[in-house]
């Protein structure tokens, strides 16, 4: 791994004098990073974020400050990604924090959770709701410092080989689905399944399991999934808007000079509103494909979303009462979206509403 | 007006040698321009974004790279902006796209028009689906360069002295509404007003005009129409999510160096982004503050939302055959708009709908 570096003179091969050399040192320093990602390449929407971020890093900064993204498993897999910036391994993450509530079930929200936020409240939320300070502080425990760095937009429910109507037909069900939505789950008798992305496609056309979640249209048109668990079930209530993040060793973080800090900050923000736009943008059609080629798609019944909102609230009053970091952070995530759905179903939703029903007349 | 200066050596008051200068001034020369906002300072949310733009860029540039924004009015008015953008009066203004419409319809839908995108649509389109290449060689024309610069959501549809519930009640309706909008309302009998943002609370009060539409929940709330006009109707169709720009003078933006070029982007995205979560933080306590003072929540009828769609499809058929950039914009727009809806009721859709109506269970 290479170090930061603070050069003495302005920038490679320059000889500037030693009058000149302290500012400028101090303000453009030659850093490379290395940068961890919890995705796959082959997720290009989602890894790719990390590629625009470090784009416009170095760019604004003539090349002076490099991060590298590498790809879950080159340097440390997508579940070490969090230790691996923590202990210094690494300068940087592009991950999401839900991976990590093995930790702590605090890191969920940050991403995404049953019944919590969609794309827009979760932004709202980050940036003015007080979330990204709450996490900020929260994450000191993990010597990580975070930033927003995109969002899939609201998820899919996944692939089932059959079909599920009501609570009773998810007891004994085994999906592939993790963290704290297994969790929640299990209480209606899903048997929570941890399955790696590669083997999810087997493990489904064996009957090895029942049923798996990935993301979206536009990522799970890749594994083919409607050939062997044709029905698409939507939405993704676990995952409404589900962020990612990057995240940087506290040390080196604080470390940085003002002016790359902003830099980096700017291109955070980018990252986070194209990679939404990208998805936006790619999901409509793959869905079309997918339904072409034989996805099924079904809503998952209102009996069912009853049942797993209040299963959710249980789960969540059990973890509030035990980890008064989970009980902050949620109460704070809690009141923004319950505050935020007057206001939404008046404009956006009546608005989209009738757009979605004029479909026919536009 | 001071123009983009470039020095010699590396910073205010630094000796570097001559070896050193060049490269180090091609990077970081020292800039300082002006924006003229479209916006007055008291919109602080959406004046705010030229605000965080350019803290933005001085910040990643030590200062070296200096923005000031100037509210309307100051240097020219919100309808000059883009003139003065385009003639170099000024390097650059913060404003949106269909206040410019006068010159040509086509600058409405970088904005918003009636039955048009909502705002992660809108981002889809520009980042992703073409618009903002489609709009910046249209631009050429006018000798300006655009990037997005923030967005409101869906706004309200304005303040109304009595209800409006059938196509019948809006005819003779003196409405204070602007540029395509108003001239497709006119087909339903809408009499179209323009008057300026602080006249209009004097011209409801007296009669002058019937109803006004300004923006949402937040910015309403600051000119208190809900005491002389107390029907709050929405969705504001016409501005399902309207987007505000950046716009560059395309010789001053080509001239930057591209380390100052990322940066502007990557600040631009960031205020984008920044706007929207901003706006959805504050506008539903300001909404439940202007329901307790008075306003009264109207939804449009489905009568008149039909009508005025059949309207506006109209008013785009007849703009498409006369203006060949209209309908190249208008064509991508609409393509993009209406193969979305599928996959937007799918996920969004769906599980916003569930959040809503559980609502008291939350």
């Amino acid at each position: 791994m290479k170090r930061r570096q603070f050069l003495t003179t302005g920038g490679v091969g320059l000889a500037a004098s030693t009058l000149a050399a302290p500012a400028i040192a101090q303000s453009m320093p030659e850093i490379r990073w290395r940068l961890t990602s919890g995705f796959p390449r082959s997720l290009d929407t989602i890894y790719g974020a990390a590629d625009v971020m470090a784009k416009f890093v170095s760019e604004a900064t003539d090349g002076k400050f490099q991060i590298q993204p590498f790809s879950a498993g080159e340097i440390v897999g997508t579940f070490q990604a969090v230790d691996a910036v923590g202990n210094g391994t690494v300068e940087m993450a592009h991950s999401s924090s839900y991976y990590y509530v093995g930790k702590d079930p605090t890191f969920a929200f940050a991403s995404a959770a049953p019944f919590a936020l969609n794309t827009r409240q979760q932004n709202a939320w980050m940036y003015y709701g007080g979330g990204l300070d709450l996490y900020n502080e929260f994450y000191k425990k993990f010597n990580i410092y975070m930033l927003p760095g995109g969002a899939t937009g609201a998820q899919m429910g996944g692939w089932f080989r059959k079909e599920v109507k009501t609570v009773a037909d998810l007891n004994g069900l085994k999906f592939r689905i993790a963290g704290l939505t297994g969790e929640i789950l299990s209480k209606l008798g899903v048997v929570p399944q941890q399955i790696a992305g590669g083997d999810i496609y087997p493990s489904l056309e064996r009957g090895t399991i029942d049923a798996a979640e990935w993301v979206g249209p536009y990522d799970d048109e890749k594994l083919g999934f409607q050939k062997v668990a044709p029905y698409y079930y939507y939405p993704g209530f676990w995952e409404g808007g589900a962020m990612v993040h990057f995240f940087f060793n506290r040390q080196k973080w604080e470390e940085l000079p003002k002016n790359y800090k902003a830099i980096i900050q700017a291109a955070a923000g980018y990252a986070n509103v194209d990679m939404v736009a990208k998805y936006d943008f790619k999901n409509p059609a793959a869905l079309r494909r997918l339904v072409a080629s034989g996805a099924q798609l079904r809503p998952f019944s209102q009996e069912i979303l009853e049942a797993a909102l209040k299963a959710s609230s249980e789960v969540y009053a059990d973890l509030s009462a035990k980890n008064p970091d989970f009980k902050k952070i949620y109460d704070s995530m809690a009141s923004l979206r319950n505050d935020s759905y007057q206001w939404w179903q008046v404009a956006e939703y009546t608005f989209d509403n009738f757009m979605i029903r004029s479909r026919s007349k536009l």
